[in-house]
């Protein structure tokens, strides 16, 4: 069996920087430090991803920076994502139930990724989520995935807060949310937000994704040490369970 | 100097042909009819793909799909878009202004890609269009763009309702357009529903965008035959003018 075709690991890594690398416009030198390639190679590789769209060049500079027709395509991946589709109306359900914002999660490497996000229903300004990476060991949602999965995500767990729990209490948080199918985070990741979630399966039994309620404390908790009240974890519980049997995972 | 490289370019036709081909999943079978490839060669590049994460393959049948990276990677397009980012709060005064939906649009190919979409302000359910790939030829944000453009885009212009202009129609209605700097569409896309436009310049004068409200007649004309209604007009105007000035494009 033939190996990876290097080129197109060349190109996704000219992309992944682009994505990431903090600056959004890089030159052609640049790229070729950052990923230690000839700058002709680098050359040869963006003129290609730009005739495809994927990258577009600045009329001033001559700086490299992403192209509308790699957002274009990512945004389908949205379109493609069945856990997404079967979520879509029981997120609106539970935001209207638990008057809070909801979120859709899957882990993607060592984050979890927003694929679904409904605001909080009143009229205050927010910001879309989606598409947003979150820390798993500071949120229910990340809390709820990892429980489930085999083993954690490599790399080293952040403080965010002097709430963010420590491994070892990360550890015992673990197992909780292992016996109680739901997950929760308290001050972890933002002083004043709480978050509950709950993990979503699908027909063969595992665990594909999470759905969850984030907000400030006063919201969510009767006070401000204490775990998010219980009928909003039973909204959320029951938002994932009708997921899972929509997806399959649940057949009563 | 070199040719484009080929792997590179196979690539990016199998990503299109998973975003935009109907089915969400294919097979490799599938994907090397489509593409007019050796079997072994798409399965190569799929396997490429899948180990950088910009496809998945299904656990059950074992089609491929979009992979989550790439919709991270997409989704970082709109944080390098300056467009966007200068024009994020305008769009909300405007949204706020007009009590309308608000789209900021970009000529991709063919089409007007919606790089942002703020929500009518009220507590309707409505579907985020960030992504979405509007006709230019039915839509005022479309002839916005491309009356200042060098050329119509190529393809045929679909007709939507019986209100969709013909070419010549479309002739004299863009002139107009140059002359007054903004534009219209009434019932030509949707029977019901109008939209008002007015392009976004940069600094060297280019226009780079255009920013627009969409509504029903109802809400946006006096009467279901009569252009939209002069105030809104004049908020769509003084959106786009106050982007151009953040982008450098008016220096008064």
């Amino acid at each position: 069996m033939p190996g990876p075709i290097q080129s197109i690991q060349r190109a996704a890594e000219v992309l992944k920087l682009l994505a990431h690398g903090g600056a959004h416009q890089l030159s052609v030198g640049e790229i070729a430090r950052a990923l230690d390639l000839a700058k002709p190679t680098v050359h040869g590789i963006l003129r290609t991803l730009q005739e495809v769209g994927f990258v577009e060049q600045e009329v001033e500079g001559g700086k490299y920076r992403l192209g509308a027709a790699l957002f274009q395509i990512g945004t389908s991946y949205l379109d493609g994502n069945e856990l997404r589709a079967k979520a879509l109306n029981w997120s609106d359900t539970l935001a209207m139930r638990a008057r809070e914002a909801v979120r859709i999660g899957v882990m993607h490497g060592k984050h979890v990724l927003v694929v679904h996000h409904v605001f909080r229903p009143d009229n205050s300004r927010q910001t879309l989520d989606t598409g947003a990476l979150l820390p798993w060991n500071a949120t229910a949602l990340g809390k709820a995935l990892v429980a489930f999965g085999d083993n954690w995500p490599d790399g080293d767990l952040q403080a965010f807060t002097r709430h963010t729990l420590d491994p070892e209490q990360l550890h015992a948080d673990l197992n909780l949310v292992r016996d109680r199918d739901w997950a929760y985070d308290l001050h972890e990741l933002v002083e004043g937000e709480a978050s509950v979630a709950a993990p979503v399966r699908d027909r063969r039994g595992v665990v594909v994704g999470a759905i969850g309620i984030s907000g400030p404390v006063e919201r969510l908790c009767d006070s401000p040490d204490q775990p998010p009240r219980l009928e909003l974890v039973s909204y959320v519980r029951e938002a994932a369970r009708s997921v899972s049997r929509e997806l399959g995972g649940l057949s009563w």
